[in-house]
């Protein structure tokens, strides 16, 4: 089994480093041996850095895609262009595609698994969701006698540690981010962690699956975590919740809704606990009702791990020549449900004037726009304000955007300081 | 695809009910639709009351294993036999076997693997451990790339109810194992749960699978719940851990290790929040790390959803004509370590005397047998006695064993009350 790697970043280097160190037993459960015939690379140090020999590194795609003894392209460069060429040409000319690319699969996921199922390749991508925690096989196999009501994920690292932060120490999102990048945990450009766009990704892709439809990163709708305080933090502690970047995909009557945005989860959610660096994937299907997947959703190693495993698999297909064994599972087209549809429960802080009858005339417009309050705590300053933290039954976005749009307008009202939804709450939680 | 099920108790029942439940979309899945040829159940009004059609219940398993169109036979009766002996024969006729038989597979997995190997077909099992959790396929495909270290399973969702309510309320074993069985989480005759031994059966599955040498229930060692006091798991919250009856395996120089226990785990650790009937497994690898599994270890629907996902599985296998694609994994036969050669760290719950000069004495005792203490709790009491709560160093269980013989003939030592090992301690937890 011949393959090529097409990038020798940090998941490239794993992937190599873990070929070689673990070759015996790789080979023994891929049924044969696995060798990496040529590797893409500009910078051919870190290649030679790995002890690959000389004639295996190369900076022209030709050589791969058109050297017929390699079966399976790894694609771990990254991003759409070159990498969506890269992989259909590798199918076109009848070679396997692994790849950990969540940006491609969830723009032109289609496209690419038309292409394998016209090619008959196979085409697997275990390490674009979270690193080396099994999900997308777990769901396509073991999970494939439910139908999954829903799927909750914290799929970003880099926010879930700027919020376990938060949460541990009480302090603000500026200088966590700061030390989260200092670390390393963090990009010198973060914007698509914490503005939620890396989350998107990964659950359009989880989406697709649980749902049997194509979902792409347009379909999802997106709010980071930027707006988040060491205040909210706190309310959610005293009100028994935890505040983490939640990626949701659930389907209602056969509609899919697909979101990520910071959401109070309670404190006895299974992903409450899931702090730090750490992922987890939390699914319920009809059948096997809760189940979660915890664990590392990056780095080098864990990711390595899963494109690995992805590898051997598509050798097990080829020792008992079963390729496209499981293709694409979009068989279906469901219609996507536009977020202002969507029912949920928020938390909504806001500051007002400290005065008799304030909380009755803010009440009031929730109360007209169909907005019912589950519960009010309001805590006086010594300026005459007071801050007012009010918890929502369910409600229907739409009815409270209405509802904040009239309260902004009015003059008791000083600031609605931040909105976030609840999310999680199963069955005899309130 | 013609399937028979073997037994129409609850996991039997649950799977026909799935089946029905999920038709179209299984049926998809899977490439082919998946019917119920035949029921073999005694009590046939159990599968009247499930609309199956009278001429697909049967008495008589000649009428299963000599039929040339079931594809499938889905062994749910439990027990050794006559399971064992429909599953040969099963196999010998070229017919793939589903099953969720841990006793079983602990005693008879070798004989069993040997002749799926040696006739072609599939076996598969993912059922017999952790419910509906997926575990069996991840570990041998998506976690394929690694050298797994560790796997630590909260496996028994009995005894881990049990230890749950007892450590949230504070109460004594024999009240809350009454109060399981009143609610159905404990059964008449509790032993083989609160006893460990399916927890060992379990264990013994998942250690075969992850070091690639065949663990038998006989390799494992054993010890429940019952000794466990309300005292104990006190004294536990104080150290900052929480008592669980772990199922470990670990290898270490080319030697497995494998046993079932009650133990402190650290209130960090993953397992730690696994609570009520819920299982959880974790598994570190040299490459992903740790990752964790949690969901319902038992019941109808989620033991059904583990059995229909094989049941897919084998029919995606047909569809492509790749029969015994992934067969037994134990490819090697590693040495089993005694459990007097582990070395843990153990709490001790001791009374003794409660005057002058008495922890030397102890103290001396210990250190005499290279046994080394981490930490002390003295609490006296009115009557001259005191209790002494003592966390050791990693010591190994021989060590420990020869300390304590030479303590409980002390005339200052009135009773070794409890020693349970600690597990699960992480670099950094200490």
């Amino acid at each position: 089994m011949n393959i090529a790697v097409l990038g020798c970043g940090t998941v490239g280097a794993g992937v190599i480093k873990l070929l070689m160190q673990n070759r015996e037993a790789i080979s023994k459960r891929a049924g044969e041996e696995i060798n990496v015939k040529k590797v893409l690379e500009k910078d051919k140090d870190k290649c030679r850095r790995l002890g690959l020999p000389e004639e295996s590194i190369c900076t022209n795609y030709a050589e791969i895609v058109d050297d017929p003894d390699i079966d399976i392209v790894v694609e771990l460069i990254g991003g759409i262009d070159p990498a969506f060429t890269f992989i259909l040409e590798a199918m076109q000319k009848g070679k396997h595609v692994v790849t950990a690319n969540k940006d491609l699969i969830a723009l032109k996921g289609r496209q690419i698994f038309d292409t394998a199922e016209k090619m008959q390749v196979d085409f697997a991508f275990e390490a674009s969701v979270g690193g080396g925690i099994p999900i997308i096989l777990p769901m396509k196999q073991s999970l494939a006698g439910n139908q999954v009501q829903e799927v909750i994920g914290i799929l970003n690292g880099t926010t879930n540690y700027i919020l376990s932060k938060m949460s541990q120490e009480g302090r603000d999102f500026d200088e966590v981010l700061r030390e989260a990048q200092e670390l390393g945990y963090a990009e010198a450009d973060p914007s698509s962690d914490v503005g939620g766009l890396d989350a998107a990704r990964k659950i359009a892709i989880l989406a697709s699956i649980a749902f049997n439809s194509r979902v792409t990163l347009d379909d999802v709708y997106v709010e980071g975590i930027t707006s988040i305080t060491a205040r909210d933090i706190q309310y959610a502690k005293e009100l028994g919740y935890v505040v983490k970047l939640l990626a949701i995909a659930s389907e209602e009557e056969g509609k899919i809704q697909s979101r990520v945005h910071p959401a109070f989860i309670p404190l006895t959610h299974p992903l409450a606990a899931v702090n730090d660096v750490f992922n987890a994937v939390f699914v319920r299907g009809d059948a096997v009702g809760e189940i979660m997947l915890f664990g590392r959703g990056a780095g080098e190693m864990p990711t390595a791990s899963a494109v690995v495993g992805d590898i051997i698999d598509i050798s097990r297909n080829k020792v008992h020549d079963c390729h496209a064994r499981i293709g694409c599972t979009c068989y279906e087209e469901k219609e996507i449900l536009p977020i202002h549809e969507l029912s949920s429960q928020f938390y909504i802080r806001m500051t007002v004037k400290d005065r008799p009858g304030v909380l009755a005339s803010i009440a009031g417009v929730f109360g007209n726009n169909d907005v019912s309050i589950e519960s009010v705590i309001q805590k006086s300053s010594d300026e005459g304000k007071a801050e007012l933290i009010l918890i929502t039954h369910l409600t229907k976005e739409e009815n409270l955007r209405d509802s904040l749009m009239i309260l902004r307008d009015m003059k008791i009202v000083g600031a609605i300081d931040n909105v976030i939804r609840l999310a999680g709450i199963r069955k005899g939680d309130s």
